[in-house]
């Protein structure tokens, strides 16, 4: 129509109470919880706040689709994304700037668009780090056996290295190809000596023996892979022990240390410890934990 | 990460509460007011909407971009569009299915995304019977003259006579040949003699002479293009004059018919009766009317 509303009339420049528009590229996400965490939280904060799945699943789209989607996303306005999987390495290029933790982990789950430009966090790596130092307050960190070299791996080492005060991490996994590559990134970005791979079982449990702890990140454990990442008789009662794994809460591997009488804490909120990072990101607003942990367990 | 947080915990089934998720498609609009008056009547009613332009001119973009803005849309998880210049036509061949109204002036302003399906409506129609019927509030439309058939005269005159109850309406353009399309058009929806060309200024008189009202639907008598659009020596004060233009609020022409004594109605408020139903379109949530009107009014 001439004239036209939409275009005429100038919006006013004092206008406050900005919205906010987030959103979760991955693939087979349709249920995820993101979207609940954090537009319940926005709205307990009086915040404006639309989290949309963006399912490349559901439209027939790999990784190949990612540039459009990154470019369409800034053009509609979105404040920033989250990214899981297959895509948190796979975006990597198609950033502008990168935090010193998403850089390190190699991954990132979180893209904030800011002045034109796409940055990356890995709020994975210090919602552990959260969930960690909430569980085992005063853990002891000198020297960490960490299991399992994979993502969630090269998270949570990082994390400790980084802004954990861990002195020593070895690294145990069952592809040792795999370890080798954690080791050598952790040791560029952390100096020598600061992670060594664990090649075998009996290096394994030489290590453990010294171990102040125990960070377990392999997917052994899950409920889709039950089992044990390793054997309980290692375990020693002075020990804390960290599992990532939140599905069951208590995996095989946690009840044999709280019965041994490990302190131990499990993934659970780090679930909530990433979103609420993110959050963070998104709206430049620090959300209330307590509250997104007892709205996230009442809907669980 | 290995377990990742956001595929793994099934969305409550019961989640309450949704959120909305609306835009503007169009070029040059960064300044629109729509994100305002959609946002705000939202959060008075306690719904989570944002509402973002998408500007297809800040990214250099044309009407070639249509099909892939709408497609990122729909993956996006948008619940519906607002249309504006120059796409209110453009759009057409991209809708599924179009209201009766929007099908009739042949151009949208709205479009919802529902059931995979993209349907288009005409709200600046809707949005200007509204404030007829309020502003002149039992006036007498048996005889309508129409100055202007440009997409707005086009949306006015369907307006009237599908739902406005109007008998016939004479159309007069400066473009004679854009009048005798208007009128063609109007003619194949609603029947011979419920539209004609008033070809000159001459037959203008004659028309005006016997009319129960007048529509203003030119440019002329904007800020920006000031002046008459006829001359306001064939006024009679027993006529009501209705003229779509609300900046400046009281055009030339509406100035010499309330001086003369006509009841008269500008286009105020066709800015947020058109919202408010793309709101509804949206949301499905009737909006408060009233309430959007002031706060519009405040922020001007």
């Amino acid at each position: 129509m001439q004239p036209d509303p939409a275009i005429l009339v100038p919006f006013p420049a004092d206008r406050s109470g900005r919205s906010y528009l987030c959103g979760l590229l991955g693939s087979g996400i349709r249920k995820s919880r993101s979207p609940d965490i954090h537009e319940t939280e926005a709205a307990a904060l009086g915040l404006r706040l639309v989290y949309r799945t963006i399912d490349f699943e559901s439209f027939g789209a790999g990784g190949e689709a990612l540039p459009n989607v990154l470019q369409a996303a800034e053009r509609f306005g979105f404040d920033g994304l989250n990214v899981t999987h297959p895509y948190k390495q796979l975006i990597l290029p198609f950033l502008d700037e990168m935090s010193d933790m998403a850089r390190g982990v190699g991954a990132v789950n979180t893209v904030v668009f800011r002045g034109g430009k796409r940055i990356g966090y890995n709020t994975d790596a210090s919602g552990f780090l959260g969930c960690f130092h909430d569980g085992l307050p005063g853990a002891v960190v000198e020297r960490i056996v960490q299991l399992g070299a994979g993502g969630a791996g090269s998270a949570t080492s990082h994390a400790l290295l980084l802004r954990g005060g861990a002195g020593n991490i070895g690294i145990y996994d069952v592809d040792a190809a795999r370890s080798g590559k954690l080791v050598e990134n952790l040791v560029r970005h952390f100096g020598e000596g600061r992670a060594y791979v664990i090649p075998d079982l009996s290096a394994l449990a030489e290590a453990v023996k010294k171990a102040d702890g125990l960070v377990q990140t392999s997917p052994v454990g899950m409920s889709s892979h039950p089992g044990l990442p390793m054997p309980t008789a290692l375990l020693r009662p002075e020990m804390w022990v960290a599992d990532i794994i939140y599905f069951p809460a208590e995996t095989e591997l946690l009840h044999a240390a709280r019965t041994l009488g490990c302190r131990t804490v499990g993934g659970g909120a780090m679930v909530v410890l990433q979103a609420a990072d993110a959050f963070k990101h998104f709206t430049g607003v620090k959300p209330d934990i307590a509250r997104m942990l007892r709205h996230f367990n009442e809907e669980n």
